[in-house]
């Protein structure tokens, strides 16, 4: 890790909130420990390697090729919004067509706008490898992950944020001014990507724990224990615009049914943030419990406005059937769930459930939510599996 | 029939608003095809018969024996509610313990206080049998038919309301005011079975058609139409007592959670109320999708508030899986639920339904709601089936 740096940061998942957030009512986003880690060293020979071996990408750039591109990137401290001539101008430097949305060519842009932007005249030769435990398009923020990442990296390696000392052993956080400009430029970076991005995402990635976010106002919350969870993906795939606009012709139609069920759900979200706030240490097991109705309401709510979907009602009977509790994340109509693992919960009943969610044909991770944020790695403290697959690529 | 009378009355179900109805919310009553028969034959021997083959109760007492017992009731055109001395009286004359709870006693309590209360000095030989399609216990209203049928039959043949000429061969429905009459003897029936009713089921029972209530208040709805449905008892038995606690408890502990799910019903009652009222006659398809959703969300909110039951879950999913909604109606926890069928549902496809809810070890019928209130039947209008079933007692 000579020269170089290893920084991870994290997914996200919304605990409480997912639609009624449309409509004026609080959610709770927190960091899923399902983290995009990037290395990048400096290399002496000009080239600009980009590897994304978790989506099968490999690019390489040579130093003078980027330098006609500059004068259009003024680097500064201050981000700033990607403009469209831009962001034409790094398509037809990278040879993507005009209209191209595939993940390949909005990782590329976001990585050369960020490049460029932040490294102005400092640009030099990097070996940088992005590998990721976040499923794509899953809605567990893995672009803003990936924009955190390569945000804190550009800032570390060009020296605009700090970077310990080498040798240092233990995980490094960065200071909230620190944290603040890492946040703001993966900002810029989910802009390339996303075009309109609520901001909460990135805030995630970079600060971790839990924020609440209500009317495009982000807030994070005090600090919140971790929660072990399953994270399923039932694989169905699902538009977020048709389930968007869904809620609100629902809303329309039954406005005296709807609204009060968007209202329960802001109260659910805030009874949510008051008992994981009141807690600096672990819940009790009534806290818990707690946790567990407020799901379990929640779930019905998501289906009454019209988010359900049949792989979700399955993937609840089967956790309830263990006795745990679940409820969709996200859009929903398919897509992703979690499962709360209360700490008395037997691990050969999670290793059931898990399975039985497998023969689903879903995908499954035991992870946790609460996750820190955008983390500074000393190589030692990084996870064997993580190191193997750094060192595989 | 010779100087008889034949006369039936439909059992209730709770379209929507259980449980809501307790915090002030509107609800729902319907009447419910499942009938019960009353058949009274005058008789020269000065024996009463009072024969209840579905309970399997048959009981003979002399005029002679009840006279005696006029001086405390006095038979008049006023309905007055029983007071305890009259109903210790009657205990004891029929032999039943002091804290007896039995439908028998229960239902021969009612029977000699209306018999005596409205026939007064009047008393003389009868053969009475009373036979009912409703189980009872299930929260159908099935007291509230047999009251309401023994004060019509009391009341027809004692000349204080109209009672056609012989050989007619229509079936006939009272007036307003007798109607009232009967309603309101039948609710004095319904205190010595109940001790403290809230008058809906007597209601239904007489009026038939839809009622909506709130706060105490009974309001008859404008002609609605009928409609088909499978009415499935669950056979898992509840306690009203313990499920109504229990809303009120989560309602004191989510106030700001439980207080919109309520509100959310409340609308429900009310959408239901004006398509059914705006729909003099059949309703169309999209009304019936209509009904169907408000059967969904309402299902879900019940779950919320805590008085679902997985054999109602498994209910649910049952019928969805033929593309068919429900609901539990009246207090959950198990109990009974009904199920929507749209006109457009293959026969083949409700077969199919019926087996294997019967599979689930759950009764099942195909009857209707919106179903006429108490009626006098001439003997030819009369079904098969209960001809037979009366003929067989």
């Amino acid at each position: 890790m000579d020269e170089g740096v290893l920084i991870s940061a994290p997914g996200k998942v919304i605990l409480h909130g997912e639609h009624a957030v449309v409509h004026g009512k609080v959610a709770l986003a927190v960091g899923l420990n399902l983290r995009t880690f990037i290395k990048v060293l400096h290399t002496r020979d000009n080239a600009v390697l980009l590897n994304l071996p978790s989506i099968g990408s490999k690019l390489t750039w040579n130093v003078g090729q980027l330098q006609p591109l500059l004068p259009s990137f003024k680097g500064g401290h201050e981000p700033v919004s990607p403009r469209s001539e831009q962001l034409d101008l790094l398509r037809k430097f990278a040879g993507f067509s005009e209209g191209s949305q595939d993940t390949e060519s909005q990782a590329v842009l976001a990585f050369l706008y960020l490049y460029l932007s932040i490294c102005g005249q400092d640009i030099g030769g990097l070996n940088i490898v992005v590998w990721s435990q976040l499923p794509p398009g899953a809605g567990l923020g893995s672009s803003a992950a990936y924009s955190v990442c390569l945000a804190a990296a550009l800032l570390s390696i060009s020296g605009r944020i700090s970077c310990p000392a080498q040798g240092c052993t233990e995980d490094v956080r960065w200071t909230e001014t620190e944290l603040k400009l890492i946040n703001s430029w993966a900002f810029q970076g989910e802009k390339v990507i996303h075009g309109n991005p609520s901001g909460v995402d990135n805030a995630v990635a970079t600060l971790g724990g839990a924020l609440q976010f209500q009317a495009g106002q982000i807030t994070p919350m005090k600090r919140v224990p971790m929660l072990q969870i399953l994270l399923t993906n039932t694989r169905v795939p699902r538009s977020t615009k048709i389930l968007v606009a869904g809620v609100k012709d629902k809303l329309l139609k039954y406005p005296s049914i709807i609204e009060p069920v968007l209202s329960s759900i802001h109260a659910i979200s805030q009874e949510c943030q008051r008992i994981l706030e009141a807690s600096s240490a672990a819940l009790s097991i009534d806290q818990f419990k707690v946790l567990e109705e407020l799901i379990d309401i929640n779930q019905h709510h998501l289906n009454v406005i019209g988010v359900g979907h049949p792989s979700l009602d399955k993937l609840c009977q089967v956790t309830a059937s263990h006795g745990l509790h679940s409820k969709l994340t996200g859009a929903g109509g398919g897509g992703c769930a979690i499962t709360l693992l209360r700490p008395d919960v037997d691990h050969s009943v999670v290793e059931a459930v898990k399975q039985q969610l497998v023969d689903c044909g879903y995908q499954c991770w035991e992870t946790s939510i609460g996750a820190p944020g955008v983390t500074l790695h000393s190589s030692l403290s990084l996870p064997e599996d993580i190191i193997n697959a750094f060192s595989n690529v």
